[in-house]
Protein backbone atom coordinates (compact mmCIF):
# COMPACT_ATOMS: atom_id res chain seq x y z
CA UNK A 1 0.00 0.00 0.00
CA UNK A 2 1.51 3.37 -1.16
CA UNK A 3 -1.53 5.57 -1.78
CA UNK A 4 -4.38 6.18 0.63
CA UNK A 5 -7.83 4.26 -0.38
CA UNK A 6 -9.95 7.29 0.86
CA UNK A 7 -8.23 10.66 -0.26
CA UNK A 8 -4.94 9.53 -3.04
CA UNK A 9 -2.17 11.12 -0.80
CA UNK A 10 0.75 8.97 0.13
CA UNK A 11 0.55 7.57 3.19
CA UNK A 12 3.60 6.15 5.16
CA UNK A 13 3.86 2.85 7.34
CA UNK A 14 4.35 3.44 11.31
CA UNK A 15 2.70 3.02 14.58
CA UNK A 16 -0.10 5.46 14.73
CA UNK A 17 -0.80 6.85 18.73
CA UNK A 18 -2.42 4.32 21.17
CA UNK A 19 -1.31 1.06 18.82
CA UNK A 20 1.16 -1.40 19.24
CA UNK A 21 1.69 -2.09 15.44
CA UNK A 22 2.86 -0.29 12.42
CA UNK A 23 -0.33 0.94 10.17
CA UNK A 24 -0.30 2.57 6.65
CA UNK A 25 -1.31 5.68 7.87
CA UNK A 26 -2.29 8.81 5.65
CA UNK A 27 -0.68 11.78 6.85
CA UNK A 28 -3.26 14.12 4.95
CA UNK A 29 -6.44 12.83 6.05
CA UNK A 30 -5.71 10.95 8.75
CA UNK A 31 -7.31 7.53 7.86
CA UNK A 32 -5.57 4.46 9.22
CA UNK A 33 -5.27 1.41 7.13
CA UNK A 34 -5.87 -1.89 8.42
CA UNK A 35 -4.42 -5.20 6.99
CA UNK A 36 -6.03 -7.99 8.52
CA UNK A 37 -6.06 -12.02 7.52
CA UNK A 38 -8.34 -13.36 5.24
CA UNK A 39 -10.23 -16.53 5.16
CA UNK A 40 -10.57 -19.47 2.76
CA UNK A 41 -13.16 -21.41 2.97
CA UNK A 42 -14.19 -24.62 1.54
CA UNK A 43 -15.75 -28.21 1.63
CA UNK A 44 -14.99 -31.83 1.64
CA UNK A 45 -17.46 -33.28 -0.33
CA UNK A 46 -18.38 -36.83 0.08
CA UNK A 47 -20.27 -39.30 -2.57
CA UNK A 48 -20.66 -42.50 -0.49
CA UNK A 49 -16.92 -43.68 0.37
CA UNK A 50 -15.25 -41.30 -2.18
CA UNK A 51 -13.78 -37.62 -2.03
CA UNK A 52 -14.27 -35.04 -4.71
CA UNK A 53 -11.16 -32.97 -5.29
CA UNK A 54 -10.87 -30.44 -7.64
CA UNK A 55 -7.53 -29.97 -10.27
CA UNK A 56 -6.36 -26.38 -10.21
CA UNK A 57 -6.43 -24.57 -13.13
CA UNK A 58 -5.05 -21.69 -12.14
CA UNK A 59 -1.63 -20.88 -9.70
CA UNK A 60 -0.74 -21.29 -7.20
CA UNK A 61 -0.02 -24.72 -7.61
CA UNK A 62 -1.75 -25.29 -11.06
CA UNK A 63 -2.25 -28.73 -11.75
CA UNK A 64 -2.45 -30.24 -7.86
CA UNK A 65 -5.29 -31.37 -6.40
CA UNK A 66 -7.41 -29.54 -3.92
CA UNK A 67 -10.78 -29.25 -1.91
CA UNK A 68 -13.26 -27.05 -3.36
CA UNK A 69 -12.09 -23.46 -1.67
CA UNK A 70 -11.84 -19.81 -1.85
CA UNK A 71 -11.62 -16.77 -0.16
CA UNK A 72 -14.64 -15.84 1.76
CA UNK A 73 -16.96 -12.88 0.56
CA UNK A 74 -17.84 -9.71 2.46
CA UNK A 75 -21.46 -10.12 3.44
CA UNK A 76 -21.59 -14.23 3.48
CA UNK A 77 -21.30 -16.83 6.47
CA UNK A 78 -18.24 -19.46 6.48
CA UNK A 79 -20.85 -21.81 5.41
CA UNK A 80 -22.27 -20.11 2.56
CA UNK A 81 -18.82 -19.21 1.33
CA UNK A 82 -18.27 -22.92 1.40
CA UNK A 83 -21.14 -23.72 -0.84
CA UNK A 84 -20.81 -21.02 -3.51
CA UNK A 85 -16.84 -22.17 -3.74
CA UNK A 86 -18.14 -25.71 -4.08
CA UNK A 87 -20.40 -24.74 -7.23
CA UNK A 88 -18.29 -22.14 -8.43
CA UNK A 89 -14.96 -24.69 -8.58
CA UNK A 90 -16.67 -28.25 -9.16
CA UNK A 91 -20.18 -27.24 -10.43
CA UNK A 92 -21.30 -29.50 -7.42
CA UNK A 93 -24.56 -29.39 -5.28
CA UNK A 94 -23.80 -30.28 -1.96
CA UNK A 95 -25.36 -30.59 1.63
CA UNK A 96 -23.21 -28.83 4.07
CA UNK A 97 -22.14 -30.68 7.11
CA UNK A 98 -20.60 -29.22 10.49
CA UNK A 99 -17.71 -27.06 10.07
CA UNK A 100 -14.42 -30.36 10.17
CA UNK A 101 -11.24 -28.12 10.17
CA UNK A 102 -9.95 -24.64 11.07
CA UNK A 103 -6.22 -24.38 9.80
CA UNK A 104 -4.00 -21.05 10.65
CA UNK A 105 -1.24 -20.14 7.64
CA UNK A 106 -0.11 -17.18 9.54
CA UNK A 107 2.93 -16.67 6.55
CA UNK A 108 0.15 -16.01 4.26
CA UNK A 109 -1.81 -14.16 6.83
CA UNK A 110 -4.74 -16.80 5.88
CA UNK A 111 -6.87 -18.97 7.90
CA UNK A 112 -8.33 -22.11 6.23
CA UNK A 113 -11.67 -23.72 7.14
CA UNK A 114 -13.50 -27.04 5.74
CA UNK A 115 -17.09 -28.23 5.94
CA UNK A 116 -17.93 -31.44 5.49
CA UNK A 117 -20.41 -32.19 3.01
CA UNK A 118 -22.43 -34.61 1.13
CA UNK A 119 -22.83 -34.42 -2.72
CA UNK A 120 -26.35 -34.32 -3.47
CA UNK A 121 -25.83 -35.86 -7.26
CA UNK A 122 -22.75 -36.48 -9.56
CA UNK A 123 -23.58 -34.02 -12.10
CA UNK A 124 -20.51 -31.97 -11.34
CA UNK A 125 -17.84 -30.82 -13.92
CA UNK A 126 -15.19 -28.57 -13.58
CA UNK A 127 -15.71 -24.81 -12.77
CA UNK A 128 -13.50 -22.01 -14.47
CA UNK A 129 -10.57 -22.26 -11.93
CA UNK A 130 -10.72 -26.28 -12.29
CA UNK A 131 -8.69 -28.37 -15.05
CA UNK A 132 -10.71 -31.73 -13.98
CA UNK A 133 -12.94 -32.92 -10.70
CA UNK A 134 -13.60 -36.66 -9.68
CA UNK A 135 -13.96 -38.75 -6.74
CA UNK A 136 -11.48 -40.66 -5.33
CA UNK A 137 -11.61 -43.80 -3.17
CA UNK A 138 -9.62 -43.03 0.48
CA UNK A 139 -6.70 -46.09 -1.05
CA UNK A 140 -6.71 -43.78 -4.40
CA UNK A 141 -6.05 -39.75 -3.01
CA UNK A 142 -2.86 -38.30 -4.68
CA UNK A 143 -0.89 -37.34 -1.69
CA UNK A 144 2.08 -36.21 -3.43
CA UNK A 145 -0.25 -34.18 -5.54
CA UNK A 146 -2.45 -32.57 -3.38
CA UNK A 147 -2.10 -28.50 -3.59
CA UNK A 148 -1.82 -27.12 -0.11
CA UNK A 149 -1.00 -28.27 3.37
CA UNK A 150 -4.00 -27.44 5.53
CA UNK A 151 -6.03 -29.43 2.86
CA UNK A 152 -3.67 -32.50 2.67
CA UNK A 153 -3.70 -32.40 6.13
CA UNK A 154 -7.77 -32.48 6.05
CA UNK A 155 -8.01 -35.15 4.39
CA UNK A 156 -5.36 -37.16 6.05
CA UNK A 157 -8.29 -36.14 9.64
CA UNK A 158 -10.78 -37.39 7.14
CA UNK A 159 -9.41 -40.87 6.38
CA UNK A 160 -8.33 -41.18 10.18
CA UNK A 161 -11.64 -40.00 11.39
CA UNK A 162 -13.08 -42.25 8.86
CA UNK A 163 -11.66 -45.34 10.16
CA UNK A 164 -12.54 -44.74 13.73
CA UNK A 165 -15.95 -43.63 13.15
CA UNK A 166 -15.89 -40.54 14.52
CA UNK A 167 -15.77 -37.13 12.97
CA UNK A 168 -14.68 -34.07 15.62
CA UNK A 169 -13.57 -30.51 14.26
CA UNK A 170 -9.47 -29.98 14.57
CA UNK A 171 -7.93 -27.14 14.41
CA UNK A 172 -4.10 -26.30 13.61
CA UNK A 173 -1.26 -24.25 12.20
CA UNK A 174 0.61 -24.31 8.76
CA UNK A 175 3.96 -23.03 10.02
CA UNK A 176 6.92 -22.52 7.96
CA UNK A 177 10.50 -23.36 8.66
CA UNK A 178 11.88 -19.48 9.84
CA UNK A 179 8.62 -18.56 10.82
CA UNK A 180 7.49 -17.77 14.39
CA UNK B 1 -12.03 3.20 -1.33
CA UNK B 2 -12.02 5.78 -3.95
CA UNK B 3 -8.11 5.87 -4.52
CA UNK B 4 -6.03 3.40 -5.85
CA UNK B 5 -3.82 2.30 -3.08
CA UNK B 6 -0.99 0.84 -5.56
CA UNK B 7 -0.91 4.22 -7.81
CA UNK B 8 -3.01 6.58 -6.44
CA UNK B 9 -5.51 7.00 -9.72
CA UNK B 10 -8.97 6.96 -8.79
CA UNK B 11 -10.70 3.66 -8.72
CA UNK B 12 -14.05 2.80 -10.31
CA UNK B 13 -16.49 -0.19 -9.01
CA UNK B 14 -17.33 -2.65 -11.73
CA UNK B 15 -17.26 -6.17 -12.37
CA UNK B 16 -13.63 -7.31 -13.20
CA UNK B 17 -13.68 -9.68 -16.45
CA UNK B 18 -14.38 -13.48 -15.25
CA UNK B 19 -15.37 -12.33 -11.73
CA UNK B 20 -18.49 -12.27 -10.72
CA UNK B 21 -19.02 -9.54 -7.87
CA UNK B 22 -18.36 -5.91 -8.41
CA UNK B 23 -14.81 -5.15 -7.37
CA UNK B 24 -12.85 -1.41 -6.31
CA UNK B 25 -10.79 -1.54 -9.77
CA UNK B 26 -8.26 0.54 -10.48
CA UNK B 27 -8.27 1.55 -14.33
CA UNK B 28 -4.73 3.46 -14.45
CA UNK B 29 -2.92 0.34 -12.93
CA UNK B 30 -5.23 -2.87 -13.49
CA UNK B 31 -5.21 -3.38 -9.76
CA UNK B 32 -8.17 -5.34 -8.50
CA UNK B 33 -8.63 -4.22 -4.72
CA UNK B 34 -10.44 -7.47 -2.76
CA UNK B 35 -11.92 -7.09 0.67
CA UNK B 36 -12.92 -9.68 2.56
CA UNK B 37 -14.41 -10.11 6.56
CA UNK B 38 -12.42 -9.68 9.23
CA UNK B 39 -11.66 -11.99 12.23
CA UNK B 40 -12.27 -11.13 16.08
CA UNK B 41 -10.98 -13.30 18.03
CA UNK B 42 -10.40 -13.85 21.83
CA UNK B 43 -11.25 -15.45 25.31
CA UNK B 44 -13.39 -16.69 27.77
CA UNK B 45 -10.99 -17.04 30.72
CA UNK B 46 -12.26 -18.65 33.68
CA UNK B 47 -10.68 -18.65 37.80
CA UNK B 48 -13.00 -21.29 38.92
CA UNK B 49 -16.15 -21.01 38.37
CA UNK B 50 -16.23 -17.58 37.64
CA UNK B 51 -15.89 -15.52 34.32
CA UNK B 52 -13.63 -13.08 33.33
CA UNK B 53 -15.40 -9.89 31.16
CA UNK B 54 -14.28 -6.96 30.58
CA UNK B 55 -16.42 -3.14 30.55
CA UNK B 56 -15.95 -1.64 27.32
CA UNK B 57 -14.41 1.90 27.17
CA UNK B 58 -14.25 2.22 23.87
CA UNK B 59 -17.14 2.37 21.15
CA UNK B 60 -19.11 0.39 19.80
CA UNK B 61 -21.00 -0.33 23.33
CA UNK B 62 -18.87 1.57 25.03
CA UNK B 63 -19.76 0.94 28.86
CA UNK B 64 -20.86 -2.70 27.93
CA UNK B 65 -19.47 -5.97 29.01
CA UNK B 66 -17.91 -8.23 26.65
CA UNK B 67 -14.79 -11.15 26.73
CA UNK B 68 -11.71 -9.53 25.59
CA UNK B 69 -10.99 -10.21 22.06
CA UNK B 70 -10.53 -7.77 19.38
CA UNK B 71 -9.43 -8.10 15.50
CA UNK B 72 -7.09 -10.42 14.60
CA UNK B 73 -3.45 -9.49 12.84
CA UNK B 74 -1.04 -10.76 9.94
CA UNK B 75 1.19 -12.46 10.73
CA UNK B 76 -0.67 -14.91 13.69
CA UNK B 77 -2.71 -17.23 14.42
CA UNK B 78 -6.18 -17.72 15.99
CA UNK B 79 -4.42 -18.88 19.24
CA UNK B 80 -1.92 -15.84 19.51
CA UNK B 81 -4.83 -13.43 18.45
CA UNK B 82 -6.79 -14.66 21.47
CA UNK B 83 -4.07 -14.40 24.24
CA UNK B 84 -2.54 -11.31 23.07
CA UNK B 85 -5.84 -9.60 23.13
CA UNK B 86 -6.90 -10.97 26.59
CA UNK B 87 -3.40 -9.66 27.54
CA UNK B 88 -4.37 -6.55 26.11
CA UNK B 89 -7.86 -5.76 27.15
CA UNK B 90 -7.17 -7.41 30.61
CA UNK B 91 -4.21 -7.39 31.28
CA UNK B 92 -4.67 -11.31 31.69
CA UNK B 93 -2.25 -14.24 31.26
CA UNK B 94 -4.15 -17.25 30.72
CA UNK B 95 -3.50 -21.29 29.21
CA UNK B 96 -5.35 -21.48 26.22
CA UNK B 97 -8.09 -24.55 25.84
CA UNK B 98 -9.76 -25.74 22.40
CA UNK B 99 -11.22 -23.06 20.38
CA UNK B 100 -15.36 -23.13 21.42
CA UNK B 101 -17.49 -20.81 19.37
CA UNK B 102 -16.90 -19.09 16.01
CA UNK B 103 -19.97 -16.64 15.03
CA UNK B 104 -20.83 -15.50 11.59
CA UNK B 105 -21.42 -11.71 11.72
CA UNK B 106 -22.26 -11.06 7.77
CA UNK B 107 -24.04 -7.96 8.24
CA UNK B 108 -20.71 -6.04 9.60
CA UNK B 109 -18.64 -8.67 7.45
CA UNK B 110 -16.79 -10.29 10.72
CA UNK B 111 -16.28 -13.43 12.15
CA UNK B 112 -16.10 -14.35 15.79
CA UNK B 113 -13.96 -16.82 17.52
CA UNK B 114 -13.67 -16.80 21.01
CA UNK B 115 -11.25 -19.84 23.18
CA UNK B 116 -11.62 -21.19 26.17
CA UNK B 117 -8.93 -20.25 29.02
CA UNK B 118 -7.93 -20.87 32.48
CA UNK B 119 -6.39 -17.63 33.85
CA UNK B 120 -2.75 -18.47 35.48
CA UNK B 121 -3.18 -15.47 38.18
CA UNK B 122 -5.75 -12.96 39.53
CA UNK B 123 -2.99 -9.97 38.85
CA UNK B 124 -5.59 -9.07 36.00
CA UNK B 125 -6.74 -4.78 35.38
CA UNK B 126 -8.06 -3.14 33.08
CA UNK B 127 -6.24 -2.35 29.53
CA UNK B 128 -6.77 0.85 27.68
CA UNK B 129 -9.68 -0.25 25.74
CA UNK B 130 -11.37 -1.59 28.96
CA UNK B 131 -12.96 0.73 31.39
CA UNK B 132 -13.61 -2.48 34.07
CA UNK B 133 -12.60 -6.06 34.49
CA UNK B 134 -14.13 -8.67 36.75
CA UNK B 135 -14.96 -11.68 37.54
CA UNK B 136 -18.62 -12.86 37.43
CA UNK B 137 -20.36 -15.69 38.52
CA UNK B 138 -22.64 -17.61 35.96
CA UNK B 139 -25.51 -16.46 38.46
CA UNK B 140 -24.35 -12.66 38.07
CA UNK B 141 -23.39 -12.06 34.30
CA UNK B 142 -25.16 -9.15 33.36
CA UNK B 143 -27.17 -10.62 30.60
CA UNK B 144 -28.29 -7.28 29.82
CA UNK B 145 -25.32 -5.43 29.61
CA UNK B 146 -22.99 -7.83 27.33
CA UNK B 147 -21.52 -5.60 24.33
CA UNK B 148 -22.48 -8.15 21.29
CA UNK B 149 -24.66 -10.91 20.35
CA UNK B 150 -22.42 -13.42 19.34
CA UNK B 151 -20.32 -12.69 23.09
CA UNK B 152 -23.91 -12.74 24.58
CA UNK B 153 -24.70 -16.66 22.95
CA UNK B 154 -21.20 -17.69 24.07
CA UNK B 155 -21.38 -17.02 27.46
CA UNK B 156 -24.97 -18.81 26.83
CA UNK B 157 -24.07 -21.75 25.39
CA UNK B 158 -20.62 -21.98 28.40
CA UNK B 159 -22.86 -21.58 31.18
CA UNK B 160 -25.25 -24.22 29.46
CA UNK B 161 -22.24 -26.53 28.34
CA UNK B 162 -20.68 -26.13 32.02
CA UNK B 163 -24.19 -27.15 33.23
CA UNK B 164 -24.43 -30.67 30.86
CA UNK B 165 -20.74 -31.50 31.96
CA UNK B 166 -19.37 -31.11 28.37
CA UNK B 167 -18.48 -28.36 26.12
CA UNK B 168 -17.86 -28.63 22.52
CA UNK B 169 -17.49 -26.83 19.59
CA UNK B 170 -20.13 -24.45 18.26
CA UNK B 171 -21.13 -22.35 15.40
CA UNK B 172 -23.72 -20.00 14.33
CA UNK B 173 -24.92 -16.88 12.53
CA UNK B 174 -25.86 -13.79 13.35
CA UNK B 175 -28.59 -12.58 11.35
CA UNK B 176 -30.05 -8.95 11.60
CA UNK B 177 -33.90 -8.40 10.00
CA UNK B 178 -33.55 -7.08 6.51
CA UNK B 179 -30.41 -9.09 5.91
CA UNK B 180 -29.94 -12.35 4.55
Amino acid sequence: MKFCSDCGARVSFRVPPGDRLPRHVCDACGAIHYQNPRMVVGSLPVWGERILLCRRAIEPRLGFWTLPSGFMENGETTAQAAVRETLEEANARVELGPMYTLYNVPHVDQVHIVYRATLLDLDFSPGEESLDVALFDPADIPWNDIAFRSIRHTLDRYVADRDGGSFGFHTGDIVLPGHN
